[in-house]
């Protein structure tokens, strides 16, 4: 086992009715409120009359940063910084999913930024300590930043996406019947997503963390199980109840303790993708995993065994030698993106390989080499597999 | 699943060599440190020397709190408290086991209690708000309280041994080289603490907390795995540290969350038993849980899918009717306690049944109807099992 540092300070609130603790997870906060959120499916679900409802109601004073992006974006970060700035905010109300709340995170750094460049705080950022205090809201099951602090951030100008520690929120509060009406193509993404987190970790030389692998396995089995229960039903509670709970911790770094660290080359693939063609991030990480997969067992026999594992563990496949075995576990994993409606291959989607270049050339880095080492030519040959 | 609340704000170090954060961690708290540690294990081991010699270097004033039981006492508390009232210390600094912990973090609380009654302020403290910043070397894997705000504490003379929330450590400590030295009997117990934590929750009627399942069946098949390996080979690393990052979680309520409470049954009918007997927790907690499972299952068959699952998901068996599955699960629970030489009767204690009907009275309570509801009578006859 690897050396970790655990420290997670949010608290989070999970289950039916917990829009109960806002008040009172505000109040200590401040009175100034910026309420964040993105295209207005909270007007359209009520969540959006019910918050203002509260936030009246407790006699905070509001201002409204809306119409965040899903892959939110520099300029977003800009607009609410300022308004925290020129109106001395002193909390921020983050509703929505993922990116609502990344962007929330950004901000909330921002407030404290001296000056008005927004893409270079977010490159700093890392290194930042000040920050907004942020209670999230979340209304989807996917990303996990409800549960880190992390943010993803792009400058679609410089074809850039790129993944930074800002700060934690305060309070989160999950209540899985929000997620209830949730287009089925954002559960499926949501999945995919949650997935792709666990399985960033998953494949690395460590196979004797065990409460991590047992963490992974565990939630990979439940997305696997709960996924099409949801777009079957979609508001089967305790299937949405699953997959939230298994997507907050998926992010948390919980899953990767005392393991290798991997430097998560799909993530860093589908930065990409999403820096020049805008797509959704769970369904470009779904599109790139078992293509990847196939790509490094192909380089390096080496990782078998532990693609065994995930046959046997996660699909409960077995009965073949293990290069089969190991082969059939990514087919599995192919056939269920596939069986919940992702479209999984980038023609789909009208991305050709005119970009691949100047894509893998951006993401080459060698802290891949966590587990099977890629080159830029390596990258380039993945992207191609995903035409 | 049903709602709950996860805040665990504890910043945790784990790995080899991981005292290097021991100066950094105390710094922001303060510059007047009571240093608090038990019988003296610390000094054989060089810990102790290790501890002083950073304090010395980094300047801080240190007072000491020694000789903290193993089953921590009101006593420890008073003398603790008093001291740091009188030298207005800033920080504890908690070096040793869960017992150390258990009785800083009380300590920790009383050093802002008014008055001196402190088995008063005990009772009192799950409503306590403010106490002294702990930091909190580890040097055993057992009770988890390096990652909850729970401290067990017992008054001898009115045979009580009860739990209470008092606060986190701001920052736990965990090298797993500090356990190469624990003798093989405080292995296994510990082993068995952290195993009962699992099980308390584990055994309830919700079996859809899939993520909460994992954890559990993941900790228990690890320390099943680990423990007869430390037996053999004390100074494994990889052994030693599957136990530790297990016994963290196992007691930080993550291994439960959505699950229906259960009141930890074994857990009240075994400080009964300390506070009756001073004997080791876990070894208490090992005679009564194979015991306990018996006679509920013999009482109430419903809770036969439970103990199927616990059977072929922990132990591995399989091929048998449903209720003598349920049986076999039992059996390799109590059968693996002997194979790590726990004592597993109370005779061998030196224990017969005088205080047993006291004993049942003190801890029936109506919490416990989270799993099968157990009378005053039904308590007396599990204890009885046990003779």
């Amino acid at each position: 086992m690897e050396n970790f540092v655990h420290h997670i300070p949010t608290k989070l609130y999970f289950g039916k009715g917990t829009i109960s603790h806002l008040e009172e997870s505000l109040r200590p906060l401040g009175q100034k409120v910026l309420l964040t959120y993105g295209g207005g499916s909270i007007k359209k679900s009520g969540l959006y009359d019910e918050v203002i409802a509260i936030l009246q109601k407790g006699g905070f004073e509001v201002f409204e940063c809306a119409g965040i992006e899903p892959n939110p974006r520099v300029e977003s970060i800009a607009k609410g910084a300022e308004l925290c700035k020129k109106e001395k905010v002193e909390v921020i109300l983050s509703v929505g999913g993922g990116s609502t709340l990344d962007c929330s995170k950004a901000i909330a750094v921002g407030a404290y930024y001296v000056g008005n460049d927004y893409w270079q705080m977010v490159l700093e950022s890392n290194e930042q300590k000040k920050a907004l205090p942020i209670v999230a809201v979340m209304t989807m099951a996917a990303t996990g930043s409800e549960l880190d602090s992390c943010g993803v951030i792009s400058n679609m100008t410089l074809h850039k996406k790129i993944g930074r520690n800002f700060t934690f929120p305060t309070v989160s509060i999950c209540d899985p019947c929000y997620t209830f009406t949730l287009p089925a193509k954002q559960s499926a993404a949501g999945g995919a997503d949650m997935m792709s987190h666990i399985m960033e970790g998953y494949f690395s030389r460590t196979m004797d963390s065990d409460l991590s692998e047992a963490i992974e396995e565990g939630i990979l089995k439940s997305v696997i199980h709960h996924l099409p229960i949801v777009l079957q039903d979609p508001k089967n509670y305790e299937a949405r109840a699953n997959l939230f709970w298994n997507s907050s911790i998926a992010c948390s770094g919980m899953p990767e303790y005392g393991k290798l660290k991997t430097g998560w080359p799909c993530h860093a693939m589908e930065h990409e993708l999403s820096a020049f063609y805008d797509i959704t991030h769970g369904v470009g990480l779904a599109i790139l995993t078992p293509r990847w997969l196939r790509f490094i067992l192909k380089k390096d026999p080496s990782i078998t065994p532990r693609l065994v594992k995930f046959a046997k563990n996660v699909w409960g496949l077995e009965n073949q030698d293990d290069t089969e075995l190991a082969k059939a576990g990514i087919q599995a994993l192919f056939d269920f993106f596939v069986s919940v409606g992702i479209p999984m291959n980038l023609k789909d989607l009208g991305i050709d390989e005119t970009h691949f270049e100047e894509m893998a050339e951006s993401c080459t880095r060698p802290s891949f080499s966590g587990f099977v080492d890629l080159s830029k030519e390596d990258i380039v040959h993945i992207f191609k597999m995903c035409l």
